[in-house]
């Protein structure tokens, strides 16, 4: 059947029509799983089951926007730490571009060890040597020059077992986790251990966290001028550790808010955990169990690189949310994601 | 005349006419001055200039969003601080409120000239006597402890000259120019030498910037565990002075990004527009001259509180931004508004 030639001011209502259409369906959400690499299973639901309770107008757990803290560990949390910290790769290839200046490296611990190659030698004398190496290799230089370093050295640097750039070695269902929560109002801050500065260069572009939301544990700086211009130096000298009971520090003098949403993996960060915990409403407490020796690694309790004990008991006892990365994750790294 | 009877289908295309001009009407803007309490003139001129280079798509000074972050310092940029800093008198007042328990304090310098009322010997002991009274009437607390006595002080205590709250002695200007930036895509910061933990309670609600966009002076905070439940207490030692060069240190440690924009009132805040000055593309560097001893106050080079002397030398070489309080504001305070 031909329907009858249509009056030309029908024509203009269907374009008018139209347009409204679009405008609509632009303003209408599209549902699918923020969260495709999370298997389904309790530790999935815990999640999107909280997030739905601090996010509904009305509900008795309704949190407002500005209250949406959402804190999150970083070696070992959103990437691997195995079988190092990526800090320490850093640090280790430091030591060897400056050696051909400093010649008495070759016989002096721990320069002398990272030299022949035995990290193991390198780190047996604990946080001294730790100061030590950090102090000599990235200090002394304005802050600008030290996160060129790190991205030039990001650029080219591999990690030993899979041959992907450290900022490949990233969790894929975290990334998401973190983009669902941004999604929902929160406001996703980095609490980590690690270098503030060594994180700050690509946080923004891997994560998604810009360098205001990246806490971090750092060495003191100094205002100078410099030929008329400003630079802050990096002294040799030691500000602000940020692990273990130093967390809920970092937390408190950066954001000034406790989080309603934090997650770690291990005992590092047990105390940003308990503080947390002891919010006035609703909060989740989450940990990530490394328990895939095949795709990623198994380890915990022995561990000397992220060891997760003390917070694992009280995690089981007090019925925070563990992943338990075998099980949850259908995939681990950003990389595996083509 | 009389139209003749539309037919149904036309009479269906207004409707849907009408809703698309709703909703299209609805992303239109509203031009109204956002800055009504600034006089017209080359300061003014200077400001919305700037926000519209940086915020133009395809100009060549186009800033993008992540990167439009502007810091304010607080004492007499955003606030009075006049005759004292607000923060000097709720320390007088903690330490009237503390002498019962302290009756060698009756004898004893600095608190002796503070119970006297003498808050001019009070000070004459410089920054040593001002550490000894914060340490004695700020410390010893938890954090969630000191922020109600703050916001307790707040709901009572009156400005001494305008009998008004200190959260309403607060520059209508500069209200009005902290939600323009805020409306053009900034993020804004107050970076000052008072006590972070002193404008936390009260920055959201009077200038609509949240905890963690404030960097301040602090002492050293200790995890820890009382009666089963996390507190961090405010220790006796200082931790940070954001103040003069320590201002592009707080900058650094707490945003890790340059400003573009930045505004202070003293030589106190010199360095930290020396910092932004040094940015890459363009940038606003701008300083409030108390000009109006009718309306608040008229002090520069020789004021003990607030001095400026080289950061004014040093805008008026450089062509920086200079508020003549008198002449380019219309309103002051925002309790002038009704």
């Amino acid at each position: 059947m031909r329907l009858p030639s249509p009056l030309p001011q029908f024509r203009y209502a269907q374009i008018v029509a139209l347009w409204a259409l679009l405008l609509i369906g632009g303003c209408a959400t599209v549902r699918t799983d923020p969260l495709p690499s999370w298997n389904e299973g309790k530790v999935k639901q815990s999640i999107v089951g909280f997030v739905a309770k601090v996010t509904t107008q009305g509900s008795p757990d309704f949190v407002p926007i500005p209250e949406r803290i959402a804190t999150f560990d970083n070696d070992g949390t959103l990437w691997a730490e195995q079988p190092l910290y990526s800090q320490l790769f850093f640090v280790f290839e430091r030591v060897k571009v400056l050696a051909p200046q400093h010649p008495e490296w070759r016989t002096v611990e721990p320069f002398a060890s990272v030299l022949k190659g035995d990290l193991k030698g390198a780190l047996s004398g604990g946080d001294k040597s730790l100061v030590e190496l950090i102090g000599a290799t990235s200090t002394g230089m304005s802050t600008a020059e030290f996160a060129t370093m790190v991205s030039q050295w990001l650029a080219t640097a591999k990690h030993p077992r899979f041959d992907q750039p450290y900022t490949s070695m990233v969790y894929q269902p975290m990334i998401e986790l973190l983009a669902y929560l941004r999604a929902n109002g929160f406001k996703t801050f980095i609490v980590s251990g690690g270098g503030i500065e060594f994180m700050r260069p690509w946080t923004e572009r891997v994560y998604g966290v810009p360098p205001e939301q990246v806490v971090g544990s750092s060495g003191k700086t100094q205002f100078e001028m410099r030929d008329g211009k400003p630079v802050l130096m990096r002294l040799p000298e030691l500000g602000f550790i940020d692990d273990g009971p130093g967390k809920p520090v970092g937390i408190n003098l950066h954001i000034g808010r406790r989080p309603i949403f934090a997650f770690g993996n291990s005992d590092g960060d047990l105390q940003m955990l308990q503080w947390t915990a002891a919010c006035s409403g609703v909060c989740f407490m989450g940990l990530v169990h490394h328990t895939d020796a095949v795709r990623e690694w198994a380890y915990d309790r022995q561990s000397s690189i992220g060891r997760l004990d003390k917070a694992l008991d009280e995690a089981q006892a007090k019925g925070w949310t563990v992943v338990d990365m075998k099980q949850d994750w259908n995939v681990i790294f950003s990389f595996e994601k083509k």
